[in-house]
């Protein structure tokens, strides 16, 4: 039978979306099979994220200080901020380099089937971003699923009585898909298109 | 843009079979919001094995001590050698307590495709073991692959000048089955119905 150092990697692995118990099985076969070319770099690049990756507490962006490089930067434009679900669609957008504001996450989007309510989300720090001033546009970049455009409306409404311009990503976003996995190009044009929430 | 260290381990998840760059990216998400649930657990975990694990110089099984468990319980019966292809061979084997034997695992099988010749696998260790003398029997457990039998039938070849009754687990074994697969009545059945190599 395998040792339980083995049970508890492979129960650690089968706990990551995209892996199952067998294919966890598989991967820890193969980490061990390689052990200085797999399973030494997956064990420092996981120490070195625990170590040394901290959640912003200004935006939620996920990195190596905090705050982070993006807040930290004085060359963003910080009259506008782009609100995002998670930190891979801040990520998706940072990467295209088309937004040259600064970013919040919300953590995840409301969502009746899964619990997820308006408080679970970082809804209230961006109230009190807004609240502080500077900020002249809003650009809601939510996933152009139902759960995401509910999201928007919900955080549309909470900062209505704020003298800022609110904007959302244009419609030429496929039905349905999620930031995270667009190209560049329709970002792009997603982003050029974006109009007032009515 | 995402960190070098999320790069990093991203890079180091997409080598895990069963995970390409996009499910590690999202591995990687996921890892970083659940930090105490998720990443913690598997940093211990990989830390754990890293640290305790080690290959038994006698068999090859992956073990916390060296020689193994099972190379080291007395109660196992030492004329009676089953050699496996792979770790998860063993374990599958060991987990089904119908073999009551020691295990040679060969750390893979012969292929012309990805270049594994004889000097690749552990055989030579496996001919010395045999030449220590006191062993009986040679139960080879390789898959029911073409690569598999290529393998056994290479084995035979070089054991055949001792003293030992050969035998390979019976084609009950679904063709083109992995023994790691299997259940353990299939496995019991190939078991028992062994044969020698002709
Ligand atoms: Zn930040
Ligand atoms: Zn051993």
């Amino acid at each position: 039978m395998a040792s339980p150092e083995i049970e508890a990697l492979t129960n650690a692995l089968a706990r990551l979306p995209g892996l199952g118990p067998r294919s966890a099985r598989r991967a820890v076969l193969h980490l061990l099979k390689r052990r200085e070319t797999t399973l030494a770099p997956l064990l420092s690049a996981l120490a070195a994220v625990n170590e040394r990756l901290e959640t912003c507490g200004v935006c939620g962006n996920v990195d190596t200080s905090n705050p982070c490089a993006i807040c930290a930067d004085p060359r963003r434009d910080l009259r506008s901020l782009c609100v995002v679900e998670e930190v891979a669609d801040l990520w998706a957008l940072d990467r295209s380099r088309l937004f040259p504001g600064k970013f919040h996450v919300l953590g995840g989007r409301l969502s009746a089937l899964e619990g997820v309510r308006p408080e679970d989300l970082a809804i209230d720090g961006l109230v009190r971003r807004i609240e502080a001033g500077g900020i002249d546009e809003v650009v809601l970049a939510m996933n152009a699923t139902l759960e995401g455009q509910t999201t928007a409306h919900y955080v549309a409404e909470r900062i209505e009585r704020f003298p800022v311009r609110v904007t959302q990503l244009a419609h030429g976003l496929p039905v349905g898909g999620e930031l995270d996995y667009l190209d560049d190009g329709t970002l792009a044009q997603a982003l050029r298109a974006r109009r007032p929430v009515a």
